[in-house]
C-alpha cells in the first residue's frame, strides 16, 4: 500500500511535499507506468490529509504529465523514458557563492580610459532620472519604439546640428545599446554578402565582431592621410569602417582631399557604404571640431555612428546611428520588428540631459579636464628619466597619444616585462594586422584615467624596462 | 587681392568666420589649388584682425587639409576633387521638427500585454535606483563585465534556486539587453552552420531573427504534447527553441514524457541544443510552477532564457540566459570581448530589487492582478452576446487565452473587419506557418491590458462582425 510520512516536509505545504514524493517515486521507477494510484478519498483518509490536498498534488502531477486520469477508473502513472538520473535539484545545496575575481587589478593601466566617478554629473543625472520616473506624462513603462524614443532622437538631431554641423532628421536616427550592437544591426541591414573593410592599424574589436558573424572582412592599409584608396580598391571592399575626424590609434585627421576621394569611391557602386565612427569627436582641444564625412556626403553613402559611452560614462550603454534616408526605409522594412535595446527611462533621462544643455556643459568640463590631465601626464614624462629616449606624437585631440621609445628591445619583450610589474600597455603592433612595415616601439598612452601621483614611479619603472 | 567683410559674421568668432569663408571659396573653386594665401601678418593688417586670428583660421584649414604650409614660402591651397556640391550644412535650416505619429492607437488591442504604470512599483524602483546612484561603494560608472555585474547574476541564481528549482552558478549567467539580443549571441556562440528549429505554431519573431541573420531555420510541428519528435527528426533540426512550461500561443504544458524524449533527442548528437524560453513562467495561477527542462537536463544540453521585460515592465530591457558550463567556456573564449549591453546602474537596481524580495512581492501581486483581470474578462465574455458562439481554451497560466469562435466567416475577413473598427486581434493562423491543418477561428486574447469598462461594447462589436 502506497504510503508516505511527512516528517521531513519542512515548511513546504502538504500538497507540494506529497507531489514531490510521488514524482520522485515515479521518476525512480518505484511506481512503474500503468500503476493505479489510490483514489483521492481513500488516499486522503489513509494519510490523514484533506481530499483537497490529494487533489492538488494529483493536479500538479497531471499538468506535468507524470500521471493521467481515466474517467471513472482513476489515476494512473504515465510511461517514463527509463529512470531519470538527476537528483531533485531543490535538495542539492545552492552553489558555492564566491566573489568574482575576474577583474584584474593593474598597478597602472595605459589601455583604459575609464573615468573617475567624480567627473560624472551624478547629481544632475539622478535628478533628471527621478523627474522622468515620476513624470506622469512620460510613458516610461511602455516599450520603446524600435528606433528609440522620439524625444531622444530629436535631442540628438539638435545636438548634431549645433555641434557637428549635421542637418539630420530624428527619423534617420536609430538608438541602440552600444556601438557593437549597432554594428550587428548594420550587418543585418547591409547584408552578409559584402566585404567589410577595417582600418589597419585600427580598433581591434571590429575584426572580432565580423569574424563572430561570419562576415567577410579585410584590413585596409592607412597612409599618412588615412585610408588608402588604392588599398581599398585592391582589397575589393564594399563597406568601409573609418574614423576620419580622429583615427584610433594613429590620431590621423583625414584631409579634405582624401575625404572627397573616399566619398567618390563610395558613390561609384550601389552597394558601397562608409561607416563613419565619430567616437571621440567631442574631445578636440583647440580649434573647431572637424566636420564629419556625413555632412559633406551628397550621395547617401555615409552611415554616421556615435556613442554616449565614451562622452558620458562607459556604464551607460547608449549609442546611435544616422542612416541615409534610403537605408532608413530598408531598416524599417527589414529590421523594424526588433525592440529597442535601451530602457525607456534612460532614453528620457538622456533626452532631458541633452535638451537642457547639461551635455554641452559636461563635454566642455571634460574637455578641460582631459586637456589638463594630458598636459600633466606629458609634464611628468618630461621630468622622468624616460624622457631622453622618447618622442611624443599627439594631436590636439582625443583621449590618447603615442609614445615612441628609442630602444633595441622588442615591443613584445617590453610589454611582457612591464606586465610582470603590473603595468598594462599596448603598442601600435597590437592594433596592426599582417603589415610588413609596422611602426615599432610606438606605444599607445590612454591618459585620461592615469593616477598622476603614482605615475612618476611607474615611468621610472618603464625607463628601467625599456633598456 | 583676397578680402572678406565680416558683416554677416553673427555670433561666430572672427577666426571661425574667416575659416568658413576661405573653406567655401576653396570648395567652390574660387581659390584654385596652388593659390598662395596672404601671409598671416599682411592678411591681418588688411582685414584689421590680429595675427592670432588669421593663424587660428589657417590652422583649422591645415588640420582639415584645405591648405598646406611650405617652410619659408607660405600657405597654399590644396588640390580638391572638383567643386563640392553640398551647401554649408550649418546654413541650411534645421529639418522640420514633426511629432512622431508612428504609434497607432487602437480602440482595443488584443495583441498587446502592456501594463498600466500603476502596476509597476515605481516608488521602490526609484528609491533603489537613487540608492545605487548615490552609493559610493558601487562602481556604477565602470563598464559592466561582459556577462553582466556579479551582484545581479548572484541575485538571479538565487531567484532561480528558490522559485524555479534550478541550481545554477552566477558564472553560468549572461545578462543582455533583451531576449532578441541574446538570440544574436547564441547564433554567434552555437554557429551558423546548424539548423535552428522553431515551434509551429509559435512566436513569430524568431523566424524574422534567423532570416535577418541568414541562419537556416525550419518550423517544427507541435502535437497536443508540444514539439513533435518525429517532426524534429524529419526536419533535421540541430538546435530547438521551445517554451515547455507554457507554449505561446497554444498554452501547451509539455508533459514529462515528452520532455524526456526531447532531452534524449538532444543528448544523441554533440551539436544538438535546446533553447528553453521560460518567458512567462512567473504567471501560473494555481499549483506549483512547472519545473524547467534545464533542471532535469543531465547532459548540458539546455540553454535557459528568461526576461524581466515581461515580468517587470517592457520598458526595462534586461534578459538573461543560463549556459551549460561547457558552452560557458566557449562563450568566454569567443564572445568575451563584447561589452555588456545593459547599463550598470540598472543592473545594480535590479539586483537590489531581487535581493530585497521586491521582485517576489511584485510577481505575487501581478499574479493576483492578472488572475482577477482574466476572470473579469471571461465574466464579461459570458455576459456578452458573443458567448453563445465561442469556447474558451485557457490554461491556468500565462497572459493570454484562446477564444474559439463558431463562424463560417474566414479569420482574415474577421480580422480585417475588426481592424476597421479599431479592434486589433490575431488568430492562431498568424502564428502558424505552412501547415495544412490550421486551427481555424481560434483567436489569441492577450487580456492583461484590456480596458474592462470598454470591453462590453467591443465584444458586441466583435459579435456583430463574426457573422
Amino acid at each position: 500500500m502506497l504510503t508516505y510520512t511527512f516528517e521531513n516536509r519542512g515548511e513546504k505545504p502538504y500538497y507540494q511535499y506529497l507531489y514531490e514524493c510521488l514524482r520522485h517515486d515515479i521518476e525512480q521507477g518505484e511506481l512503474p507506468a500503468g500503476t493505479k494510484l489510490p483514489s483521492k478519498r481513500s488516499f486522503a483518509r489513509q494519510l490523514g490529509l484533506s481530499v483537497m490536498t490529494i487533489e492538488s498534488a494529483y493536479e500538479q502531477l497531471m499538468v506535468e504529465g507524470y500521471i493521467y486520469a481515466e474517467e471513472k477508473r482513476g489515476y494512473f502513472v504515465s510511461e517514463m523514458l527509463g529512470q531519470m538520473r538527476y537528483p531533485m535539484q531543490q535538495e542539492r545545496p545552492l552553489y558555492q557563492m564566491v566573489q568574482d575575481d575576474s577583474r584584474q587589478q593593474w598597478r597602472m593601466d595605459f589601455t583604459s580610459n575609464q573615468v573617475d566617478r567624480e567627473r560624472f554629473p551624478m547629481a544632475i543625472w539622478s535628478r533628471l532620472m527621478r523627474e522622468v520616473l515620476s513624470s506622469p506624462s512620460k510613458d516610461v513603462l511602455s516599450p520603446s519604439p524600435p528606433q528609440g524614443i522620439w524625444e531622444l532622437r530629436c535631442a540628438i538631431a539638435e545636438h548634431l546640428y549645433h555641434f557637428r554641423g549635421m542637418n539630420v532628421s530624428p527619423e534617420q536616427i536609430v538608438i541602440g545599446a552600444g556601438t557593437e550592437y549597432l554594428y550587428h544591426m548594420l550587418i543585418q541591414l547591409l547584408g552578409r554578402d559584402h566585404v567589410y573593410g577595417i582600418e589597419n592599424p585600427g580598433y581591434g574589436k571590429l575584426a572580432n565582431i565580423y569574424a563572430c558573424n561570419n562576415v567577410a572582412y579585410r584590413f585596409v592599409d592607412l597612409d599618412e592621410q588615412g585610408v588608402s584608396i588604392d588599398s581599398l580598391r585592391a582589397k575589393q571592399v564594399d563597406i568601409l569602417h573609418t574614423s576620419p575626424s580622429h583615427h584610433f590609434p594613429t590620431g590621423i585627421v583625414m584631409p579634405i582631399s582624401r575625404r572627397q576621394k573616399l566619398l567618390a569611391w563610395a558613390a561609384r557602386e550601389e552597394n558601397r557604404y562608409i561607416i563613419e565612427d565619430d567616437y571621440d569627436c567631442e574631445f578636440r582641444f583647440g580649434g573647431l571640431p572637424i566636420p564629419t564625412l556625413q555632412s559633406i556626403d551628397a550621395n547617401d553613402k555615409v552611415i554616421y555612428l556615435n556613442t554616449f559611452s565614451k562622452s558620458l560614462t562607459p556604464s551607460i550603454r547608449i549609442s546611435y546611428m544616422v542612416l541615409p534616408l534610403p537605408l532608413m526605409e530598408r531598416f524599417r522594412d527589414k529590421l523594424g520588428f526588433y525592440a529597442c535595446t535601451v530602457a525607456n527611462f534612460e532614453q528620457y533621462t538622456l533626452a532631458a540631459f541633452l535638451a537642457q544643455g547639461y551635455f554641452e556643459k559636461h563635454i566642455n568640463r571634460m574637455r578641460n579636464y582631459y586637456k589638463n590631465q594630458k598636459n600633466e601626464v606629458i609634464a611628468l614624462l618630461k621630468k622622468s628619466s624616460l624622457w631622453e629616449r622618447v618622442s611624443i606624437y599627439e594631436e590636439d585631440a582625443g583621449l590618447h597619444f603615442l609614445l615612441r621609445i628609442r630602444t633595441d628591445k622588442s615591443d613584445r619583450a617590453i610589454k611582457e616585462d612591464l606586465d610582470k610589474c603590473g603595468i598594462h600597455i599596448r603598442s601600435m603592433a597590437d592594433y596592426t594586422h599582417g603589415r610588413k612595415k609596422i611602426q615599432e616601439h610606438t606605444f599607445v598612452i590612454n591618459y585620461t584615467a592615469l593616477d598622476t601621483e603614482a605615475l612618476p614611479e611607474v615611468l621610472e619603472e618603464i625607463s628601467r624596462n625599456v633598456l
